[in-house]
Order: structure tokens, then sequence, then C-alpha cells
């Protein structure tokens, strides 16, 4: 079984069988393929007399969205897992453990998490994640501040860079993110009643300039190893724990991209509280405990990564005074501006998210449409100039009563 | 003669008689190793029945600074011929034609350049050059340009980037132009006369903070692909002919960089015309002629690159409007800042530059070094409010009179 070609469960089986100390050796084991087919083949496989379970996880070699069928390389799978091993050395216990990886079969054997929820439909659920805040500001002040020259050797960091280029999967966060919300592109989809808000967004040159200059900062801003696509999907969780999966788009980019990430997917559920809210008085609840999880994260972040700076930091220059502050400050602006350009394309551009698009109501929903829009564009044109958390917020806030 | 090891002159001659079509085939080669033997073997291998000469330069496994032996990578040689040859495509006719190269055994073939003078030798010698500025600049504003995100495919520039990684030249770079000359580094140099002016560097904090933004976007901008080197050291030059050399230091990194050692240059030869100059009149025009040299640099490059970007540009999002101009003016920015740090590392700093060092009356060097400094340190300072090039000339215009 050496050379690259689609697992079938059976074999799945026969490769889970090869991680030593793991089942018992007496007992079947069962194989389900859970993925979505799309992207990756996911099986579960198990071992019901032990109870002991695991997921073999398998590039496929296309992408399927939206019936089309996109060649996609398989050498994300080795990201995937480089990146993993990473960051469950610099953030353990927030990634799934990793018992065995095969670059040639495009496959990593790793923790089953089913004991978890993917984060997304948990909020949608009502969920509540009390330790959600501290643990992805840790994932995030750890993973970001290592990778990065101030916390790593400046020269490995250069070798990691190399080994992190990943064309092809930037290439649709630059299209899907950066460029085609703005545009009359052939990949954008959105609900026909939102014509005259995308016209506007089409039209307006001040936005475009500042999503401009943030493409460039993704295009060009080698800061640190980026998990790259870090969205309530892309997060297990229950309220005691937090696993951050999926990192194929993982690559050497600008800090903000993924504390934005974070940020937009709470605040996309934030502005579609009117459906997933009973009642008011819920709704009032829900919103405060979604921006309180915000404005946590943040300070959590900037408390830890502060910290790490001045205990662990590897640059001598990096101590010249001011220079932390005026660090800070840019990954506050950053952040901000990413936060909403991951706003805006959920609703413009070809991938939505569950938050919005599961609101059967037009009306309500167009509502929420419209309140993801307002706070997304508003955070793009206000980044460069933001000095505190608190304008996020009352952004978000003053929007969600629109 | 396939693995590595230093060339005789005799193998020299071996290697340059297979380039096809260039020497007759009758008629006896010669071999001269004309290298300083610091980093690099150079034989200038020649055919006197035929009047034909090339080149044939050898990285060396070391470099010898200050008597030390440091290993350095081979890499190197491939890393400068790739460089060579993509400059080659985009300003043809301004590097040396490249005949052949060997990436085990670390060596380039090239364009004998011995009708040209190195550019540093030419202006102490009085020289004039009045192609210079726009062959440099044509040089700049190609090579960055097509090598940037807004002149070729981004998805292919990602290779480019993990194929000039350059972690051991750039760590030169890093510690001598960033770090050591504002501390009391080991690797220091500078005149004992000098002291207390060295003394004002170290404990100048407000400089400190602009050198740790300034090292970060070496360290994080990945814009373009620079020479990385781009001294009049590395610029072989007549009246009617520039070829720019040597760029093993090429890396991605921000495109102000490279204009910025270019100015620089001119600025401390600039700064040494109490000696260079014979009387003050040839002083007034000598001083006249390189700032004008400058200003024509910064102008003719700001004109070019916009012309490709109008005309040539690859990415829709950079006609956002205001978007060139927002760029436009960071890179000039970043080549005032970049300007003042190459200075500066040239007084304090391991590596020197001849236009000072050689000036032999202590006083008169004191003198040219202080003014150096005083320009150096202002443009650092000043680089992140500066709207126009008139902005440098004027500091150093001030500081030619200290």
């Amino acid at each position: 079984m050496s050379k690259y070609h689609p697992l079938t469960e059976k074999e799945a089986i026969q490769i889970a069988r090869t991680i030593p100390d793991f089942f018992a050796a007496e007992g079947e084991l069962a194989s389900r393929e859970i993925g979505d087919g799309n992207l990756n083949l996911v099986f579960h496989v198990s071992q019901p007399s032990s109870g002991r379970s695991l997921i073999v996880k398998q590039a496929l070699p296309y992408a399927k969205v939206v019936g089309e069928s996109w060649p996609l390389t398989l050498d994300r799978a080795r990201i995937e897992s480089e990146a993993l091993l990473i960051q469950d050395r610099l953030a353990h216990g927030l990634v799934p453990k990793i018992y065995h990886t095969d670059n040639e079969l495009a496959l990593t054997i790793m923790e089953d998490l089913s004991s978890h929820v993917i984060m997304r439909q948990g909020l949608m659920e009502g969920g509540v994640y009390p330790k959600f805040a501290d643990d992805i500001s840790d994932f995030l002040a750890k993973t970001l501040f290592f990778t990065s020259d101030l916390g790593m050797n400046q020269q490995e960091k250069k070798l990691l860079v190399r080994s992190f280029a990943n064309p092809e999967l930037c290439k649709i966060t630059e299209d899907l993110i950066f460029d085609h919300p703005y545009t009359n592109a052939d990949t954008n989809s959105f609900d026909p009643h939102l014509q005259e808000d995308v016209d506007q967004l089409w039209s307006d040159t001040a936005l475009h300039l500042e999503v401009a200059i943030l493409r460039e900062k993704f295009l060009t801003h080698a800061q640190a190893l980026l998990h790259g696509d870090l969205h309530t999907g892309s997060i297990f969780i229950t309220p005691e724990s937090t696993k951050v999966i999926d990192p194929e788009f993982a690559y050497f980019g600008p800090m903000g991209f993924d504390i934005g990430a974070v940020l937009a997917n709470l605040l996309l559920h934030f502005a579609a509280q009117e459906h997933w809210s009973a009642d008011e008085a819920t709704r009032q609840t829900r919103r405060q405990y979604l921006i309180q999880t915000i404005r946590d994260i943040w300070e959590s972040f900037e408390r830890k990564f502060r910290t790490l700076w001045n205990e662990q930091g590897v640059d001598r220059v990096a101590n010249a005074p001011g220079y932390q502050e005026d660090y800070v400050q840019r990954l506050l602006r950053d952040t901000i501006g990413f936060t909403g350009a991951k706003m805006v394309r959920r609703i413009v551009g070809l991938a939505h998210v569950a938050d919005i698009d599961r609101i059967p109501d037009p009306a309500v929903r167009a509502k929420a449409q419209r309140i993801v829009l307002a706070i997304g564009t508003k955070l793009i044109k206000s980044n460069r100039n933001a000095t505190s958390i608190e304008q996020l917020i009352d952004i978000a806030e003053a929007a969600s009563t629109l």
C-alpha cells in the first residue's frame, strides 16, 4: 500500500491496526466513513470490545464545491499533519493527538473527538463554552508567538516558511476572501434580496482600498505560522475542552488573520440571534455572552502574548522601548480588519455559514445578513485607526439593533 | 569533476572550454584568479588569440572576515545564479550575461566586465555616470515589480519565495545591519574618536524603536525578490553602462531595502567630499551631482514603477482607487528608513566602506563619519512620516555642512 489511492474502509482498518499500543490485540475493528466526501475521506475506526477508537483522515485529490470538481494538491495532507504536530508541541492539548502520518497516502491518523461537537453547531444549539476564550487565546498566543521572529530562531523560521509555502490553498483564500466578494465574480453566491447591498459593496471604493491593503498583508507578511482557516467549523468543543482541527490552510501570514477568523465567526453567530434565540431576553443574554467572549479572547490573547514576549522572547532588538506597544496595536488593527473581511465573504462569496444560511425566514435572514455586512464593512474601513477592541464591540452592538 | 572542491586555474580553463561557441577552437586559454579569496574564487579566463574572455566564479564554503573563518553555505551560488537569470530576464542588459551554472560545483560562468569599474572605486576617482540613475531605476522598478504580487502570479511567487529562503545570508544582514550597530556587540568596529557618538547611538531608544520596526519588515515582508546587497561595490559601471553583480543575498523582502542600499551608498560618498573633492568648488559640484542622482533615481523609479503597475499589473484588487498612492508612499518611507540603516552600519558595524575608511586624515574622516551618522539616524527616525524624497535630500544637505 505505498502509492496514493483513496482508501477503502477495510484498508483504513488495516492501517489503524498498525498503530502501536492502541487497540487491544483481540477484538474486531469497525470502520465507518463519516466525511462529507468533498475534500477528504474521514474514517471512524473503532473497536467495540475495548471501546477504543480513532480517526483516519485522508486527503482526496480534488475539492467538490458547488457541484464542480477542482483538482487540489495532496500536499495539503503533509501541511496539515506538520501543522498539527507543531501546534501540539506549542499548545499541547488544544489539537487532536496525532498517532501516525503518511505523506504518500496523504493521511493522518488522529484522536477521535466524537465526544466533542463542532463549535458552529454547538453555538446554534445554544451551547455555552466557558473555557473557550481562555483556550483559544492560549492557542493563538502560543502558536503565533512561537512561530514568529519574536519567539523562534529567525533562520529556522525561514526554513519553516519554505515548508509551508502552500500556494494552492492560499489561492482559495486570496480569491474567495480578498477579491471575489468585492466584484461581480462567478463564484459569488448571495440571496437575491441582497442585490442592492451587494451593489453598494461593489462600488464602495474606500472599502476596496482597505481590502487591497489587507490582501497585501495576507500575501506578503510572513509573520507567523497561521492555522489559516480558524472558523468555528474548525473547532471541536465541549464546555471543558477545545480542540482546533483541520489546519490544511496553514502558512506563514499575518497573525491578525487567525485571530480575526475566530472573532468573525462569533460575530456571524451574533448577527443571527433574532433566529437562534427564542425570545428577546435569551437574545440579550446570548449577545452579551458572545460579546464578552470576544472581549475575553482579545484581552487574554494580548496579555498572554505580551507575557510570552517579556518572558520568552528570543530577539534582543524586540526589547526596544515602545516596540511591543506598537506591535500589539498593529496586531489589533489587523485583527479588526481581517475580522471584517472574514464576515463579508460569508454573505456574498462562495462559502457561507450555517448560522446565517439556515435561517428559514427570508426577512429574518436578510436582517442577519445586513447586520453582518454592516459590521464587516465598518470593521474593514476603521481597522487602520483602531486603538481598542471596544471599538469592534461598539460597531457590533450598534449594528445588532439595525 | 562532479563533487564540490575548489577549482584550480587549470580546471577553470577546462570548464570554460566547454562553453559552446565562446572561445575559438584554436588558441590557448589563460586563467588568473582575481578574487580577494574571502568568499569566492574568481577566475578570469581569456584567450589572447581571439581576445575573448569570461569569468568563472566559484563560491567557497566559508567567509573570511576580520581574520575569522565562518562556514557559509555553498547554496548561495545557486541563489546567485538563479537571481542573475531572473534579473537578466526582467532587466535585460543590466546584469552580466550568464553562460553556465553548476550548483554542485557552486559556480557561475559569466560575462567578463573588465571594461567596467566597481562603482565605489569609480566614484572615489571622481567618475560621473550620467546613465546610472536611469539604469538603476530601471533595474529596481523591473526586478521589484515583476517579482511582487503586483506583477507576477501570486502562486508562482510563493514557489520563488521558497526557492530564495536564504537563511544564512539573511542572518548576516539581520545581525550586522539591524542589531549589532545599536548595542555593544563584539563584531562592531569603529574609530575610537567616535566613542561618544556611538554611546549616543546605543542609548537612543527612539532610534532603537524605528530600527526594530525596520528589522521586522526585513524579517517578515516578502514583498519582492531583492538583490539584497545593492551597494556601489555590487555595481560595475562605465559612463554608458551599468551592470549589477553579486546577488548572493537575494531573498524576498521589502522593496525599500534595495532602493535604500543604493541611496545609502551615494550618501556615504556624499558625506566624504571634504576628502574626495580637491577644493570647495569641486566639492559643491560633486555634492550637487550626487544629490541630483539620488533625486533622479527615486523619481525615475517611482515613475517607472507606477507605469508598470498601470500597464502590466496582474492583480485586479490593486486597481482599488488610492491603493497605488498608499503603496508608493509606504515604499518611499521604507526606502528612507533602510537608507538610514544602511548608512549607520558602515560607521559602527563590522563592514565599512572605502569612501570613508580610506580618508587618511583622522579629523577629516571623523567629520565624514559624523555626517553619515547624522544623516543616517535622522533618516531612520523620520522614515514613518516622510512624504517626499526632498525630505531625505534636505536632511543630507543640512548635515553636509556640519
